[in-house]
């Protein structure tokens, strides 16, 4: 928690917010020895690996500089737990890295390592390291979370084989619908609460970590939705060496989103390729069906069957009918 | 390996990057799963734990947007193997994240990546994942590295006990005397080649992982000199609840860092506060003295006795005549 730059104390300094903020976080893993070392120690218990995921977060692009903080902890910690719930992974621990403009108060932090505590309660996890500098750009934050699977169990994107189904937990599309919200490109919907609950799923996603065992249990493959629904079924086609078939009628939707759907039918394909869902999508051997739906509905998890697998490769996605639906582009990229 | 975000495709795009450039890099670690998973996968042998360390650099902050993008590789590969290095641990994988311009051009990542390359090579370390976003502001890479250590032997800050000597490997005060050179706040030292040295000293220092064996078996805590040697003993004389004297004659200095001591004492304050040095600072019993000075001349790494353990706290810094030096500051803070 610690590295060399430029001296511009302001409010508790950097090693006062790290004493006061991030290391009750701590408190809960031994390993992190208190934020007090130059490492943290992680130990896997016999027969488990570990499962390491990375995610990052710029203001600007990820989130507005001015989303509540805690809003803001909330999505970066979810999203990395996203990862470990699609592979079947309990989590276990994460570090932290805090890129922050000097000018940011003291009282930010506060709020973001709230919002951190909250998420930590909620998803079982501790802070066991990492690093904070300042930045002249906007505010950049990365979390690395550590999770554990029993030993060559871990739920691959390769995996896939024709004849499978393709299920999805929750409902698509309304993090991207949320996110058009938020830049004024799309009306909030009548519907009352409806904005808000949009709103929230892009702020707020719930990793799905009750379906873990769901997916250890039954799952040949699996990604969480992050790109956008189509890409990440992409991600699977691709690495397991198969076609996948998405039958559109069959993707879940929200009822907010489904009333903004009847007015502007268009809004579909944004749907599929949006992203920002945090939902899982994986595939199954058909004859686990029943089994899978089961166990997800006692995990308390939505799931719904949207698809198949067969030989070939790449994603087709057909509309009502049967016919191949054109979508504009398959998921975000950076550059 | 991804994440949404707004789309601006130019050259070989976000995926084409990965593919191209940094694949490669995670092909000795079948655990990265070829980086086209949404997380890796680590095993951790039995007798084991894991060490985790997290460190960031910002272009402006840690180095100059214009440093050869191989320079930038390596320090940040180095800075964070340094700290593995010093709590005993060998190096297993890493996890990448690079925060960039959206105008960085291909052939920035190229040489970026080659450098990564050739530190792999030399440090014995795989890339096993990570994230990549773009930025509005200045560069931002994190490196998090995985290293193992015999379970219950890492070396931590907290185990100096009183009546242990000090040791530190190397030379002090380069990578500040690097660094004021190439700020253009030092003039270049007469000495041929005493300039480069310094300044390859800052942007490519050496993790001391030879010294990984050393430690375990003698060191009762070490830090790697980071923020500065006065604030790293200072953190291991707090973790630790002891003092710590250091005898400023006996702390090795460089040739050309002894050139421009001759010149400008006052530099000695900058070189025993200033960081980025990389290099090792433990505490041992007494009597390991000599086995620990044979054990590292074996390792191929040079250490000195700088100073000693006693009841106490806080640190501190006595000149030739045994009087406490006056220092400005102890060391670097972000905030």
């Amino acid at each position: 928690m610690s590295g060399p730059g430029p001296s511009a104390p302001a409010g508790l300094g950097e090693f006062g917010r790290i004493e006061r903020y991030l290391r009750p976080l701590a408190a809960g893993f031994p390993g992190a020895l208190g934020l007090n070392d130059d490492a943290a120690l992680v130990d896997v218990p016999l027969g488990h690996q570990l499962v390491v995921t990375t995610d990052a977060m710029v203001a600007g692009v990820h989130f507005l500089p001015s989303d509540p903080p805690a809003d803001i902890a909330h999505k970066l910690l979810a999203v990395n737990l996203s990862d470990l719930a699609a592979k079947g992974a309990t989590p276990l621990a994460y570090s932290l890295v805090t890129g922050l403009p000097k000018d940011t108060p003291d009282s930010w932090l506060a709020a973001f390592a709230a919002g951190l505590g909250e998420g930590q309660a909620r998803w079982g996890i501790h802070l066991a390291g990492g690093d904070s500098v300042s930045t002249a750009g906007p505010m950049n934050l990365t979390i690395s979370a550590l999770g554990l699977v029993p030993t060559g169990r871990m739920v691959r994107r390769a995996g896939a084989r024709p004849g499978d189904l393709v299920f999805v937990s929750g409902c698509i599309g309304d993090g991207v619908l949320g996110l058009m919200l938020a830049l004024g490109t799309l009306e909030r919907p009548d519907s009352v609460g409806g904005g808000d609950y949009l709103l929230s799923r892009l702020r707020r996603p719930e990793p799905r970590l009750p379906l873990a065992p769901v997916l250890l249990a039954h799952a040949s493959a699996a990604a969480d939705v992050s790109d956008g629904l189509v890409a990440d079924v992409g991600h699977i086609a691709s690495a397991s060496g198969v076609r996948v078939v998405i039958d559109s009628a069959t993707v879940p939707v929200s009822d907010p989103a489904l009333g903004l759907l009847a007015e502007w039918p268009g809004l579909l394909a944004e749907m599929l390729t949006g992203g920002d869902d945090y939902e899982v999508v994986f595939t199954a051997p058909a004859d686990h069906r029943n089994a899978i739906l089961a166990a997800a509905a006692s995990a308390g998890v939505p799931v719904t069957a949207i698809g198949r697998v067969e030989v070939g490769e790449g994603v087709s996605v057909l509309d009502r009918a049967g016919q191949p639906l054109s979508l504009g582009k398959s998921g975000w990229q950076h550059f």
